[in-house]
């Protein structure tokens, strides 16, 4: 399994993944799923990709070769970062259907999603999310985070705290308890951690981090979350019943 | 969609369900998931629904004939909470196999989950959740809690909250909290939230709540749990980066 999210906030973004792949419970492999494509002061890119391993690996190279080659169309050459998920889309797709028919047959899927980010010059930083089938969304004012793989664990707490205005540290720190949660529910997806912060306009990237299992930060970070939401649950108002030491009223009857 | 969930620790049982079922997104219907059957003295049991209406609804009717009939199968006459759940199973797998080809023919299925919890006089209180296939699992020591329906967003923080001394106050907070993410993040999941809170070796049912959308612990509830969960996010350790407010240091180059 995989968890990948991004977050989009106007200070710029962030970008998170888990490393862990698996074929069965038995092939478990550790892969990064986090890949840039920098042009320092004109363009900036980062994929982080979900699903299949033969086809997300396929889809990579087919982006290093294009640029490589000088192609007409490639992530050096797309207009802006809705060109760039076009591409990416119609690549994806041509990479699945080499196998897909084969695959089907013995019972497995080519397919994989990818989320896409980065800024063109003199343009806004955007995300998108690009599905098997090649089409793709991109965030919202409302909704200012796309994930893919394993995204229902670390939902909640996105929804709770990512808004226009959350600080670049914010949004990555939020974006690393959000893995945390789905690590925890879900063994697929694993250490290490890998971040990136990216600054609005910078045309560059700066800010990377690989947090492996025993990194510091991410040890003290997960025992903090780990005490500081006991205390919140904690502090959480009393039923009636509770307080009062008293049985607990029945409200209604429940025999229906 | 649904989401109940019912957990077991040392000082008796906890049941809290949604009511929103729907048949696509444009219908939508409130309907209790929370039954219960009780010989007061004798036995309780609580059952929790997720999966085809239809199915649960005829599940249900066959549970309360076999009791009115005096049938040798009910469960007045099951000899423990294991007996139920398989007489459960049965009576699923039978109402399933009623209209199932029509329906999967018609790009429906006809499968339903359950939860079945309570206990028998000089038994311990126990939790089953039953498969559409009609078999059927337990707690465990480390496992405390059973889910159907939507059940990861409201995970984690089961995971983190509940063990086997949890008082039974905390435990009914926290299953409020897990549905609370839930319905956040899923909106197939909805109020009214019904909630049992069984004490070990009562035999009998005391205390129900049903909390409507505007009820106002619910409400007090959510309000504290969304200011405590940001007050748990904003005591988190910063980044190095943050309190220095230097540029992000690059630990390892991000470039493969």
């Amino acid at each position: 399994m995989t968890y990948c999210l991004a977050l989009t906030v106007d200070a710029g973004l962030v970008f998170a993944s888990d490393s862990r792949t698996n074929a069965g419970a038995d092939q478990v492999s550790t892969y990064g799923k986090m890949h840039t494509f920098e042009r320092p002061g004109e363009r900036v890119f980062v994929l982080l990709t979900a699903g299949n391993l033969a086809t997300t690996q396929a889809v990579l190279g087919r982006l290093r070769r294009d640029i490589e080659d000088g192609a007409a169309h490639s992530l050096y050459t797309v207009r802006d970062m809705a060109g760039a998920a076009e591409y990416l889309g119609r690549i994806n797709r041509e990479e699945q259907e080499k196998h897909g028919e084969a695959l089907t047959r013995a019972g497995f899927t080519a397919e994989a999603t990818f989320i896409l980010g980065g800024q063109l010059r003199q343009q806004a930083p955007e995300l998108f999310l690009i599905y098997p089938q090649g089409n793709f969304i991109t965030t919202s004012a409302q909704t200012r985070y796309l994930q893919i793989g394993e995204s229902k664990y670390g939902k909640p707490i996105l929804d709770r705290i990512i808004t226009r205005d959350t600080p670049l540290g914010d949004a990555a720190r939020c974006a690393l308890v959000s893995i945390d949660s789905t690590m925890r529910s879900n063994v697929t997806v694993g250490p290490p951690l890998e971040v990136i912060v990216y600054e609005r306009d910078r045309l560059h990237f700066e800010h990377y981090l690989c947090l492996e299992a025993d990194d510091p930060y991410l040890a003290d970070l997960k025992a903090a979350w780990d005490d500081n939401i006991r205390r919140a649950f904690r502090d959480l108002p009393r039923f009636d019943w509770e307080s009062a030491g008293a049985p607990v009223p029945v409200r209604h009857d429940p025999s229906r």
